[in-house]
């Protein structure tokens, strides 16, 4: 059994923001604000250190009692009341805070110590037996909820009921003896429940609640949350005791959260909503839509006032935008919690920018701030406007903008659904009255996600914004009948796998498909992008196939093409034909015609790419995958055959033998092609070894197209990549062949053109053999797919439906190594190959081009070992110069950090 | 243009057996011959230099003409000759000799600088007008076919017909006058044939027949034999111009070939082949078939016993059995060659040992000087004599013991024809009436090769032996025509695809397909055994599955198991219906009762195993294929349910409908079970992880199986290893459940059996992360077939055929990486992996079970990387012993030559 030694528990007064591992974000930033001599009711925080004893041994630590004693004593000298005190009785909530933000996954327990006595005494010290009432009734519903298992839903469907007896729709409608009869219902429920009364001793209400937020940690909603936020499970949360105060005391009271910025556009203006009258709670659940902020300007203006100086305050201390939440207790302010506000993606760019301006942070500052994944949301696709006017569309309704992008998709109901179809390949939009934490999968899996209830702080609002989602909530426009399955707006009913169109940053909602376009890097996002690109020594090029998505990605900053597959250029529809000829002929000049037929086309398209590219470089990887692929399904073949068969033995007839002739002799030739691991078989280099022709044709289309484009003034870098090459042989021996037809294209046209002749590193053994390798390749290109896929021998077709998803639910991964590189592994390859490719070869250009070359984890590894430059999708494009530039902000803090021997 | 400065032309005088690399082993050992004043007619030997220069630059370097010229004269002085000169003619043969001995490869002329002038001083100086002008009749045909590239079958043709005209059968029964004729007739068809008249000027016949031999260096013959012996191509040969010595001038000369050593038994005897009034060429073409050389004792005791004398003394001189070849003229002996004689891996074992004995070679050296792979000859199965004598077969002829080893195959009459069988998987015997140099690749891919005529150093003898093939030659009692494709005995006649036995240590041929049992190792085979067992320090180990296997292993030497695979075992016939219900059944229980069915046949395997391994250690591989191996065949069930559906639109019927049922659910399991890439799937330690009762049934077994054997009062030493690992994680999971198992099952029977856990290191990731799996398992065994599959990332079933033989005969790659570790590439990582093993866990069991622990050269490199054992299959643990061995004491020698600072 571990041992804790460590003092447990901290007052407010003992903690500061720097505490945060030990004392949760909330927890420390409660201290801080208390340094900071805010109105913050008093209270103290128990260690994430007593969590983690308790996760590993199931008991709380034996001096934690002892240590929330004295803290309690501690918070009733100062608020002048006391704990189970039926004269001044002292409330406190109880609330999980770990070292990580992780909103709506973690459990509160508010009106903690009320009892049959200590009720009295809030009656009379409020005055108002209904709001006792009501504070009791919330308690024993939290508290039955979140500590002794009783599903909520159980105690709200008693109190809806005794609502619709009295025929009131609002719970401040039910007065105070109807209050105390559904109190004494929920108290039968738990004794009928558990089998024993509910809890009245405060002191065994406190020891359970904080055992019941150590549990919380593992809940299954926290897990999932972990998981997707790659927070470690080991951390565990801190618990926050503190004093009660009241927003529900009367019409001079009231709750609040808010934004020192506004979290959806970034602008510089306190954002956020309250509700008079009204516990925290009833906020952010979204039962009553709550009022906008600048309403308490008019309602309330000292208060008002307050906070917005408490607001700058705590921004010009944390140098960032900030999220509060308030409590107003009979016209007094308190803070009950401020943490670095959650943005979008936009927001982030635009206070970063701007708080630049401000003088509040530096440049440097700026682009380390923004999260690289949140750029994504601006890279969404928008609404065509084009395309929506043409099609004469009006919105249908319009609710909050909650998270901003435009989605197209399939309206679905239920979380399940949106897993299903997604999984299925369709498009789909979650629509909802409101979300909660277990719809959390769906959301995940939707294009986008409508709400008609719940204001911007609502369930729905934040965790899109958090994962990018395009959101419109509480539209309230919207009738939606789950079980039923159908949304009303006014009198048309749409169902289950209808069309909607979202914009999430408009809040508009269109019963139709519409265009979406992709976003611009301009204003505030083109400022942030140019500062990546002072920070920045890593290129950052694209992965493009047609000018079209060149263009895009030199809109988006690439500065080069890294990786242009040629082969896509084959399964267009015009060329498969010829393709396939090219395949199945055994005639040596029926394959060179048809040779001769695609070199024509390849030369244009490579024309159109070199066009766009107006002297950038790009990497142009010769053909790669196995020519099975080109042909037709073996499988459709043999099915086709054996019916054939069976039609000529029993029918007979000319036409019959001869199309069973046909499909007999195509099925031997897709046999012959056919392969027991084709990612491991003909493919790449040694394609071309056995079959030159094709590598050929494609060496001459690409250097005949840079000559005509040469000859239009337009520079042309060409930089030739053979893939899949595993041996310094494989490599010089096509090299050797494909040069000379390059310099015999050159020669006889009398045009210069630079070209470079390189190789993908994408098989383990070119990694291991790099030095020999490089003195043959001018560049190198990680091909990190296929070095993920043969350094752990996963077939990623095969394994990520088959076991790796489970291998990283079960932990035995971190995480998919093809969506982040393992550089413990796969990395070591590529730093090896660096290192001993650029001692052959002083200066070898080494770049990336598997889709890690878009991930900001693996951008920052592709920096650490000194690449020159990632490739990605042309979308990731200035994700990947974010991310770059915080790489190298990173090293040079390593290096200062490093350099002054910290 | 290279340049060549050094000499170019050695005098055998100046020449000695350490000159091997420069004038190749035939005119290294003339020259050292010459220096131990033996009777060597003089001459000298043209450089490998020069025929590089050759090679190189398609002319002879100009200083080489001069150089021949002076050592022509030098020859002319000594044999009181002149070279063209009519009235006493210096003849002079031309033949190629390269470092490394090439039997029959390279071509040669005798009797060059003939013309109708020196023919004249040649009838004189032998007073033999009938030998001068078959003299003549010889070197004409010769230096057509090589110089002059007219194939010598049209001018055997020519022969031939003359000789049937004359009505006689040998070629010394045609007389001179028809001779001269027959000479005319070869001339006039190399007029016709090249357009110019045969050259008869000995200059130019001497120039093109040196020209002519470094050409020859590249014929395709030669390049098919250097690549079968892994010779290098860039070696180039040298060429012997040697004063001629006639063995056809009468009956006083002759001509022969001997050994010092019976090369097929080893026996220490002088033996070997001669016949008098003959050139050379006659021995070894089998055209009549030579005399034993004991009768030269008897024939001519004095020249015996020179030639006896002449024997002893070089196999002093060398430390080694001698090949010689020698000529008689007028009775008096010439030694024309010598060098280390080819033997039979059962001579080679004998000479070794025998040597040892005569204080000829020490321990060591008999060690090193046998060839691992010689010893396969061995392990060549034998006839099993029960068998035989069950069957009652008697032979239906015998011919003489060529080559040592019974062979059981089909008859095929064309190399080629042996080459299409063998592809498509049939056994195959070559027959043939005789053998030459363009049926070697048939011979290669025959069991066994049988001949009617030519003797035990016939092209066929010397074939087979020197790559260990079984061979049966000068059958005479056959009659074989090959286009006909018959072969008749006695009143039999046989056919292609007949099966025969063929006995190459007896001679026996059988004509029924015979039982075959491998070889032991006892006698002198057992002895060097022994001797290698005191030198090696790399353990053996086995291969095997079952108790048969392991047996003769264990017979063979092999100290334990190093590879057990227990999928085997569920192919039986009985088994494999339980698995595939236990792979296609949804219903846990239903698992769980194949489950149990399967722990108890797999017990009883395993204890089969434990018993014969005697308290060995065996290492147990736990499944390691991906599933759908056990199912039946996608592509048949395709065709099934094809055929069903149309036969139930068309009939329709309960049970069509009811098949079709059973058919589409098994054709949906096995789709599901599908993968793209099977190789890097789901399959070893990811199935467990994924369907953990199969491997904890396993475990079970394995344990249940040692208690028993043990409780039987027999040693166990179970190591149960976890297939391909590639992160810790998997490691760690797996290991931890079946660990738990094994305590159990331990606990539960109350006996304590030493077990441990390790893995294979077969994914390039785990042995770049070694360090980490190392902390554990408790052994690695390095899968060398999967590690090489995945760091070349070649599919074995795909490469292979596709382009990885191409890819060695383009030389592309040096070998088949799958028969020898690439040690650059496969084998860093396996270095790595040790080193860094090791450093995590000191000691750490490192050994190999793929194909390569039973390759020589990748077993010398186990042992230079520090394994602690090979394992290979049961036949290869002698050549595993041997070879471990030799690389012991070349490391030894290595270390010395260092120490002494060489």
């Amino acid at each position: 059994m571990q041992t804790v030694n460590a003092k447990l528990v901290y007052n407010f007064e003992e903690a500061n923001a720097s505490m945060r591992d030990l004392l949760g974000g909330k927890g420390a930033n409660l201290g801080e604000m208390t340094q900071l001599g805010l109105p913050v009711p008093p209270g103290f925080t128990i260690t994430t250190e007593a969590c983690r004893y308790y996760s590993a041994n199931n008991a709380v630590p034996e001096a934690l009692l002892g240590e929330i004693k004295v803290a309690l004593a501690a918070m009733e000298k100062k608020v002048e009341k006391r704990f189970g005190d039926p004269a001044r009785p002292l409330l406190v909530s109880v609330r999980s805070g770990a070292a990580v933000s992780m909103p709506g996954m973690m459990d509160t327990i508010l009106n903690l110590g009320l009892n049959a006595e200590t009720l009295r005494g809030l009656v009379a010290a409020s005055g108002d037996a209904r709001f006792a009432w009501d504070a009791y009734r919330r308690f024993v519903m939290m508290f039955s909820d979140v500590v002794l298992d009783i599903p909520k839903a159980r105690f709200e469907k008693i109190f809806t009921d005794a609502k619709r007896a009295l025929g009131v729709k609002l719970d401040t409608e039910v007065p105070a003896e109807h209050l105390e009869k559904v109190c004494g219902d929920f108290r039968a429920l738990v004794e009928k429940t558990r089998g024993e009364t509910f809890p009245d001793d405060p002191w065994t209400q406190l020891t359970l609640a904080v055992e019941a937020v150590f549990r919380s940690w593992n809940n299954d909603r926290a897990k999932v949350y972990r998981k997707n936020e790659g927070i470690s499970d080991a951390m565990g949360t801190a618990v926050n005791i503190q004093a009660m105060v009241f927003g529900n005391l009367g019409l001079d009271c009231g709750t609040g959260v808010a934004f020192t910025r506004d979290p959806s556009t970034g602008e510089n203006a306190l954002y956020g909503e309250y509700l008079m009258n009204a516990q925290g709670e009833d906020v952010v659940a979204g039962v009553r839509t709550p009022i906008p902020l600048a309403e308490l300007r008019v309602e309330n203006p000292a208060i008002y006032d307050e906070f917005c100086k408490v607001g700058e305050r705590l921004e010009q201390h944390f140098h960032d935008m900030m999220d509060l939440e308030f409590t107003i207790e009979r016209g007094r302010l308190y803070m009950l919690q401020c943490r670095v506000g959650k943005r979008t993606g936009a927001a982030a760019v635009r206070m970063a920018v701007e708080m630049v301006g401000e003088g509040l942070i530096t440049k440097a500052g700026a682009v380390q701030r923004v999260k690289p994944a949140l750029l994504d949301q601006l890279l969404h696709p928008r609404i065509n406007e084009s395309d929506k006017k043409k099609k004469g569309v009006t919105a249908i309704a319009t609710g909050l903008a909650a998270s901003p992008g435009a989605a197209v998709g399939r309206i679905v109901f239920h979380a399940n659904d949106a897993v299903a179809e997604k999984a299925a390949g369709q498009k789909v939009l979650l629509v909802r009255e409101e979300t909660n934490p277990d719809d959390v999968h769906g959301m995940l899996s939707a294009e986008g996600v409508l709400t008609a209830r719940g204001g911007k702080t609502s369930h729905a609002a934040v965790v899109a914004r958090g994962f990018g989602i395009p959101c419109v909530a509480g539209c309230e426009d919207l009738h939606i009948d789950e079980e039923a399955g159908t949304m009303v707006v006014g009198d048309r009913t749409y169902h289950a796998g209808d069309f909607l169109t979202l914009d999430g940053t408009t809040g508009a909602v269109y019963a139709e498909a519409l265009a979406l376009e992709p976003a611009q890097v301009t204003g505030d996002f083109g400022t942030l992008m140019s500062w990546c690109d002072e920070f920045r020594t890593l290129g950052v090029r694209t992965n493009a196939d047609n000018p079209r998505d060149a263009a895009q990605a030199i809109a988006f900053g690439a500065q080069g093409i890294g990786l242009c597959r040629t082969e896509h250029m084959f399964f267009e529809a015009d060329r498969l034909p010829i393709v396939r000829d090219m395949i199945l002929t055994n005639d040596e000049r029926q394959r060179e015609a048809a040779l001769a037929k695609l070199e024509v086309v390849q030369q244009a398209d490579f024309e159109g790419i070199f066009r766009v590219m107006d002297g950038l470089p790009v990497t142009i990887r010769l053909i790669d995958p196995p020519l099975h692929e080109f042909l037709p399904s073996f499988e459709d073949l043999v099915k086709q055959v054996t019916e054939l068969k069976l039609a000529a033995n029993v029918l007979g007839g000319h036409a019959i033998e001869q199309l069973l002739d046909e499909k007999q002799a195509l099925l031997k030739a897709v046999e012959f092609q056919r392969e027991s691991n084709p990612m491991m078989g003909m493919r790449g280099v040694r394609l071309s070894i056995m079959m030159p022709g094709l590598v050929k044709m494609q060496t001459r289309a690409i250097m005949r197209a840079a000559i005509k484009v040469k000859q239009a003034g337009i520079e042309v870098l060409p930089e030739i990549m053979i893939p899949l090459v595993g041996h310094i042989n494989e490599l010089s021996l096509v090299k050797g062949q494909l040069e000379q037809v390059a310099r015999e294209v050159l020669a006889e046209a009398g045009v210069e053109v630079p070209y470079k002749f390189g190789t993908m590193i994408e098989i383990p053994r070119a990694a291991l053999t790099a030095d020999q390798i490089a003195t043959e390749a001018e560049f190198f290109s990680f091909g990190t797919n296929d070095l993920t896929q043969m350094t752990f021998g996963y077939s990623r077709d095969d394994a990520e439906p088959k076991f790796l998803k489970s291998y990283v639910d079960m932990k035995v991964l971190d995480a998919n190594p093809f969506e982040t590189v393992d550089q413990i592994g796969v990395g070591r390859l590529m730093r090896l190959a660096v290192e001993e490719g650029r001692k052959a070869r002083p200066g070898l250009k080494c770049g990336i081009c598997g889709e890690h070359g878009g991930d900001p984890e693996s951008i920052a590894f592709c920096h650490e070992i000194g690449l020159d430059y990632v490739s990605c999708s042309p979308f990731r494009v200035p994700i990947a110069r974010l991310a770059a530039a915080q790489a190298a902000l990173k090293a040079k803090a390593g290096e200062a950090s490093q350099a002054s021997g910290e």
